[in-house]
């Protein structure tokens, strides 16, 4: 048993759509979510700025006795994980939102060729080309940045003539023509899937990783016998964001399922 | 005369269009222009965080000796203008991209409804409408953020269906159709004013304030007789940012109108 809580760290807010996954599976355990609203996004920004950011979100998660942190972001998984690693995985187990939907691609042994959409930082860090490439050599992986998808669906603009035209734009991309498989790789993209699938009328499989992420920090936690007790009627639940917005606080019910109640903590200052 | 640079401070690479604007209106002055692309888009952060980084941006912009600072972003100059005349006003002229085209507006003398669109940070500031308010109580101010509006053309979607489409769904906004005039409040919306003069085909005065606010620093430089040597050939110029990516050095042709060096500048660390 261990009823300390679960931290989740992301760029901003579209993480959530990871911890409400992680809230439903496991419904006892604590969370400690923190979004870095101040800087996001994190799509167009260096490796070396978001390991920046990072590093400091996680001093604030080990603050608060996490005993697992889950870097609920691609494009934070992409440029941060390594550094992260070197500098506290001696310390609390990181889990990262890439490693477990690259493993089970492979495990189903069914994809030749492999689409990924994400960020330009997820892209440009070529981390889902470099795993696949070592994993798994014959299986071939074909990265398209499609930098608007996240703003649009963050301003509401999914399931319209909007999304519809600019999903579009993105997917008739010739380099993307022949894949069988489509990993969405951004945790913002799970609110376009069912676009995407209609997209393609089933032609290529349309991968959501949410809840492969969420089994996996479920794994780890039975690993270590780190579960919560399931005797604790409803944890208590904590989103904090470096900068609060009115916008962000509605978007949470996008994002998470429900409306939360965001916390501002100014890291930063 | 005064050789000293003007100084420009913007969130990104947006305010680009304003700098060469001052740049083909004063050729002979040298330019050091600070984009905070580590925090960009200011558009959807608050006024407390926007004023925490133009602080630390123009106090870099006096340690480069500049004669005038501008401020070529409008959640910038919505949201921290203020606070940057309390605490720099004394030093250096600062002008913000807000007050001039009120002031063109309001002696045009043939507007009655007046639009604005711009991001989050300049509507809910309500500064434009404020502005007029005090000076032109009689005019009426339509206020509507347009979120998307930033983040598309920067990543190049303008002059196609996809952008078409986003403008033809933000101007259809039922509170808009009375308006006969249309100030376009951020630094990106210049690039998409001929699709927006599309959409009105004439019935509505599209406002770039582009040209207007250069205008308004030359004529600052010419009150305090602190225009450059124009014997000086072609003056330095420095183009930093506070996270350097070759997307962003790329897109200073969109905004620029030519390729410029980026400079990174780490002033966060």
């Amino acid at each position: 048993m261990d009823n300390r809580p679960i931290g989740i760290l992301d760029s901003g807010i579209g993480g959530m759509t990871i911890a409400a996954a992680v809230n439903r599976l496991l419904p006892h355990e604590r969370i400690v979510f923190f979004g870095d609203t101040a800087h996001h996004p994190y799509g167009d920004k260096t490796r070396h700025a978001i390991a920046h950011f990072c590093e400091r979100i996680v001093e604030f998660l080990l603050s608060h006795n996490c005993k697992l942190i889950l870097i609920a972001c691609n494009s934070a998984s992409a440029a941060a994980y390594g550094h992260l690693m070197k500098k506290f995985g001696h310390q609390i187990p990181i889990l990262n939102v890439i490693d477990p939907i690259v493993d089970w691609v492979i495990e189903q042994d069914r994809f030749r060729n492999i689409g990924v959409l994400g960020t330009k930082a997820t892209v440009t860090s070529r981390v889902y080309a470099q795993k696949f490439a070592r994993l798994a050599p014959d299986l071939k992986v074909i990265q398209k940045a499609t930098p608007l998808l996240a703003p649009m669906i963050e301003e509401g603009f999914f399931n319209n003539n909007i999304s519809r035209t600019v999903i579009n734009s993105y997917l008739s991309d010739t380099k993307l023509q022949n894949i069988d498989g489509l990993i969405l790789a951004c945790t913002h993209y799970p609110l376009i899937k069912a676009e995407i699938m209609e997209y393609y009328s089933g032609k290529v499989e349309v991968i959501d990783s949410t809840d492969v992420i969420a089994q996996e920090v479920s794994n780890r936690l039975e690993v270590s016998s780190s579960f919560a007790d399931a005797d604790v009627a409803i944890p208590d639940q904590h989103f904090y964001v470096s900068d609060f917005t009115t916008s962000f606080q509605k978007a949470t019910q996008i994002f998470f399922g429900r409306s939360l109640k965001l916390e501002e903590k100014l890291i930063w200052e």
